[in-house]
């Protein structure tokens, strides 16, 4: 009987028909619970994948699964409770400084981060290289930080959002991952569990993203929006380029510290742009500033006071990592052994810097995984010298290698070597931020 | 490495690539050994249902089922070797009378037949209806027995295209299985497992069919064309209405007795026409006569001088019958105990005689499987009075139902009933072969 239902909603899905919200809720309780078998699973979600869902499906989707699991009660915090998405990158440590920025400003943050995939980095695992840190709270536990400290991060655990869990653990293997529904309803349904009124979301494109090209951010942007209309959250996004790596460093404890000196006034500037810009962007939604520049404004001052970098050593403290950290990091942090340069071999302007390419050898070196169970090491990663558009002469440092073992240099840095590109003429570096979207 | 190749295929698949001959070897195989788990079998199933096959792919596809299991030598018959295949219909006996023909035209005649399913019959529950009747050989046993008589009709086994057996019962429960390339393969590989050179198809289109309507009958049969072309088989097929039933008889000994009937040339006319066109089809492509004319008076003769009523006895007595049994049919078929009629409500004209409802009725009297495992009643089913056309008056006998029980009466003949719908007016009954497709 089960089974049969489950046969007739895959023959609708098939068929490019709009399941019933009843529906929806039928076959995600029942992949959640095993009752609804891989193999059904697996052919419902290649008929999404295909056939695509409505914004109504997608909606149901979502609210079924964030129920899947444990939540934050409603109202276990004062408002405004924030949150901040990015859907990945190379050299993304903007968390870092967005949600300590916010917690400044006056709101609670509250945030259950993932790990690194491929060549990819997560924000569990950059924090992860402060000593000490601890990352594994339930929701509830999480709720108490925030609402004690006004900020908390913690790992997404398997008990947030289980149905999304099972569901990715086969789309994994069933080439169903990149679909715009299935990826809006799996990020937006973690939100949703942790009670946030307010999100920003970060949607990347380009060579280091997951997304695509900027048409395909776009896409999944405007379904994380229609998701946050229909269940009465304020949602807006910003579409980052992640052609090139974001900042300079890109490795875990490399990034930690990188973005402590950017909490401190010390950039560099595309990670500060981008951190203000989704800052106020959240500002705004929350109604807590009328105009994008003068939260700017704010947020700015609350950067250059050290108010912001007060806030994230708080959070260190709170959660178990070293009252030091911020005043000098490299005390506390871990420093891979061996280190190379890359050199440029002729002179020109930077043309390219594969952010994909960047975010591979760092995975190679260590600070990523290759697969899901592997564990990541805190120290090593790639620290560039140069951005697209920087000129350089033949010789001139391009990136450093930040290695576990002697080993590693050479094939990092020939497949480093890779990642740049050279122009006879002056090339004019990308916008990072190319549309802000906003849900109201 | 094995997983992560088959997602690559799913990929490929999905995005509507054209997979290779060894992809699609890989994937066969590993779906068939279980290394392939099923659920990237549903997902690549999925794929496949909604991005198609190329003709290339399918040809392959059919290739790989084909050799998953036991295979008829080449070689082990004397040529002309035939076969003929129904995609399935209500009162479909055809193969009764066309497989006797065939081989009383000098034929070795090899057919190894499914089991009904739903509202459609199949031949081996049919031959099972006589006492005795041996169905289960193997294809090498089979291949001696025909040799030997110059016609043999056994069930298929599992050990006949394996792969298929386990592809079809992942299709059943991921809604996949109404798929041109998916069915031409899977019918196609049998055909080419039995080793015969000359198949004919008859493709049923019409509310009793498996495969819709006129067009995806079409489709369907170039398709298995396409196949046969590509490993040099001669391969033809008949489109043919299935919007009523064939003939007068719906289950199995009653159908077996209205074949016989039929092979001493007492009709019923739509059966004696439709088996005509399939084995004259058969003579044509093993260039056995050059034109349907001459292959037609041939076999009318065999079918009127008892020489292909012969062939059935000879056949029925190596397979373990009686002897006795087309002399006297009456002594060894079994009958049900219960029988009941169904009368016109008015007077008027046939309009609609609806196969599939027909077919239900018979199913539900124990005829048929509502289950793959269900054991079928031999003895009860349908007999119609009137079809498509035929004027009737109010109170006239429509069709009588043969049950086990007075219990199953009523709902039988309540819902036989609604099989029927009248006009005022003259109808003209619709043509039963539509189109004959020739593969050379």
């Amino acid at each position: 009987m089960r089974a049969s239902r489950a046969v007739d909603l895959i023959r609708r899905k098939r068929d490019g028909e709009e399941l019933t919200g009843r529906e929806i809720d039928f076959l995600v309780e029942g992949i959640a619970r095993g009752s609804i078998p891989d193999y059904q699973a697996a052919a419902v979600l290649m008929a999404v994948y295909l056939r695509g869902m409505t914004a109504g499906e997608t909606l149901h989707l979502t609210l079924a699964l964030a129920r899947s699991g444990d939540q934050v009660p409603a109202g276990a915090l004062l408002p405004p409770v924030m949150d901040k998405h990015s859907t990945g990158g190379v050299g993304d440590k903007t968390t870092l400084v967005v949600a300590p920025l916010l917690a400044a400003a006056g709101a609670r943050v509250i945030k259950m981060s993932g790990r690194g995939l491929g060549h990819t980095g997560g924000t569990t695992d950059k924090l992860e290289a402060i000593p000490g840190f601890r990352t594994t709270f339930t929701p509830a536990e999480l709720a108490a930080l925030v609402s004690e400290t006004g900020l908390g991060l913690a790992a997404a655990s398997e008990r947030l959002v289980p149905a999304d869990g099972r569901l990715y653990a086969i789309r994994d293997v069933t080439a169903t991952v990149d679909s715009p529904p299935l990826i809006a309803s799996s990020i937006m349904a973690k939100k949703l569990a942790t009670g946030a009124q307010t999100i920003v979301l970060d949607v990347k494109f380009g060579s280091g993203s997951l997304v695509g090209g900027r048409q395909e951010a776009r896409r999944l942007a405007e379904a994380m929006l229609a998701i946050g209309a229909g269940c009465g959250r304020r949602v807006g996004a910003v579409l980052s380029d992640m052609d090139q790596p974001l900042g300079w460093a890109v490795g875990n404890a490399l990034e930690v510290e990188e973005a402590i000196g950017c909490l401190k006034g010390a950039g560099p500037a595309d990670l500060e742009e981008l951190s203000l810009e989704l800052a106020s962007l959240a500002l705004c939604l929350a109604g807590l500033e009328t105009s994008a520049a003068a939260a700017r404004d704010r947020l700015s001052a609350l950067l250059h006071s050290g108010q912001a970098l007060a806030s994230f050593t708080s959070m260190v403290q709170a959660q178990g990592g070293p009252p030091g950290l911020t005043g000098s990091p490299g005390l506390y942090l871990p420093r891979a052994p061996v280190s190379a340069s890359v050199t440029a071999p002729r002179q020109g302007w930077v043309a390219r810097l594969d952010a994909r390419g960047v975010g591979e050898v760092a995975a190679l070196l260590g600070a990523g995984r290759l697969a899901h169970d592997q564990r990541v090491d805190p120290a090593v990663g790639v620290v560039l010298a140069v951005k697209v558009g920087d000129r350089v002469e033949a010789g001139d440092v391009l990136a450093t290698v930040h290695a576990r073992s002697a080993g590693q240099v050479a094939p990092a840095t020939a497949r480093l070597a890779q990642a740049f590109t050279f122009s006879d003429r002056p090339v004019t570096p990308p916008p990072l931020v190319v549309e802000v979207l906003s849900g109201e």
